[in-house]
């Protein structure tokens, strides 16, 4: 393991476009030795995770507007579900607002693209997870052309100056980009078909989308490049090894919580005097 | 343990007022022999409960529309909150939606008082749980006579028909009362107060409600007695140790997860046929 922040290794730099081709999804960078260790130091970061929500939720009670917001991207079975279970699984749960974006209704097709985002925010205090994200329209919007080319051009600023703001609010933008293989995608939707309890999660609509590989890796280069700014910068965590993915984002939560550093608000009341009262009754 | 299903055990006779005063809130009742064994078997319960809420997600997608909604009742310091993280943090995240109702708005207030519970129902597949709920419109309402007496009389007949509708629209309403004792609330409070960390937890108006437990046990008999019906029970869970409530909650959400028997459903494709097309790409 290395004393660099995670964070600091993972993050995508400001104005510069990543080459997805050449970041192998198989990587542990930063990383456990192995899946053993991962797990074990996953599990490991449960309690700090849990005490960091509850100071955070705590300190909201007194006035405090800071908040954790992360968004999680990626291609079909990349793992977003996956980490929503077993990293959002560590943290209590009434402090979490998971919001999972489909393909937008008829209603939210009539507002402005980040409409549906804004009314689905963490509270202060709160710890929000988007399984996609406003992303979406620049992504599947651009490979399948779902509007003009300039408008979803013009896309990449708003989403920039959006999340600028949030950040002035005290929201700590966390934006992962789970990065698996074209291999172990098709490994994974055959392991999909090959077990019944799972043909649910499971659509001939993933194949087609899957035909557009190469199209989508340029919409989420363009997007990590447009998009990775101080106020809300990217992440790209190699998430062919689930392991290492739990690893990577339970670790990026911690350092961002850290950074946070709440702490619980001092009671507005006289201790003796309510433990008397208290006493009394 | 009992081989009778807990719910039968815990649950609120139809028509019946119960005896809060008669009933040990530190009893066990066909629980674990110990805090170690009921640990054990409530961390026993995770695996089955996540595959429950798996098969009840999976089959919201083909269509169905069950779902099950949690009630959680009591008095301050009687473990709603502690309920939430030990208990639905057993399950998938990304399949619950909680909400924790407050003293209602200015706009709560202008409309009728199940106006803000329908917005946070569950959608089928999911498992709701309220941290408090509309009963609160016959509880605290009652006791701080923050409406008149006849309107809030009326209202368990509305809340009646309002969890009737509930059922036959799929939803498993599993209603549950932590009921712990008087002596037991003024140590919970005196560790917060003596705790700076749970300061936040606590105010002055805490040890005001407290003068009026008779009148608030009273409210709970009348609205465990009206309210108890075939298609939403209440259930009276001794919440005084705090292993014996989480196990008995999990075990009623365990049990009428069973009774729901969600199934995966099966895919609308050609199994071959798609193996065929992955293979190739």
């Amino acid at each position: 393991m290395t004393a660099r922040p995670l964070r600091e290794l993972l993050r995508v730099p400001v104005g510069e476009r990543p080459d997805l081709g050449r970041i192998d999804p198989a990587a542990t960078p930063g990383g456990p030795a192995d899946k053993t260790a991962g797990r074990a130091a996953t599990a490991a970061m449960a309690r700090p995770l849990a005490s960091l929500q509850e100071r955070l939720y705590a300190a909201s009670t007194a006035g405090d507007r800071r908040r954790l917001l992360l968004v999680l991207q990626g291609m079909d079975t990349s793992g977003k579900g996956g980490t929503v279970k077993h990293v959002i699984g560590l943290f209590n749960p009434s402090g979490c607002r998971i919001q999972s974006f489909k393909a937008p209704t008829p209603e939210e097709r009539e507002h402005p693209f980040l409409w549906r985002i804004e009314k689905a925010l963490p509270q202060p205090g709160e710890i929000g997870i988007f399984d996609r994200s406003h992303y979406e329209d620049v992504l599947i919007a651009r490979v399948r052309e779902l509007a003009p080319r300039s408008r979803i051009d013009g896309r990449y600023a708003q989403i920039n100056r959006f999340e600028e703001s949030l950040a002035e609010d005290g929201v700590s933008v966390v934006k992962v980009f789970l990065h698996i293989g074209y291999e172990e995608q098709r490994a994974r939707l055959l392991a999909r078909l090959d077990n019944p309890d799972k043909h649910w999660k499971f659509s001939t609509a993933d194949i087609d989308e899957r035909a557009l590989w190469p199209a989508y890796q340029e919409a989420y280069e363009l997007a990590l490049e447009r998009c990775s700014s101080d106020a809300a910068p990217w992440f790209v965590v190699p998430a062919d090894r689930k392991w290492y993915r739990n690893w990577a984002v339970s670790r990026l939560l911690l350092e961002h919580l850290e950074e946070i550093g709440p702490r619980y608000p001092p009671g507005d009341f006289d201790v003796g005097e309510c433990r008397a009262r208290l006493l009394a009754t």
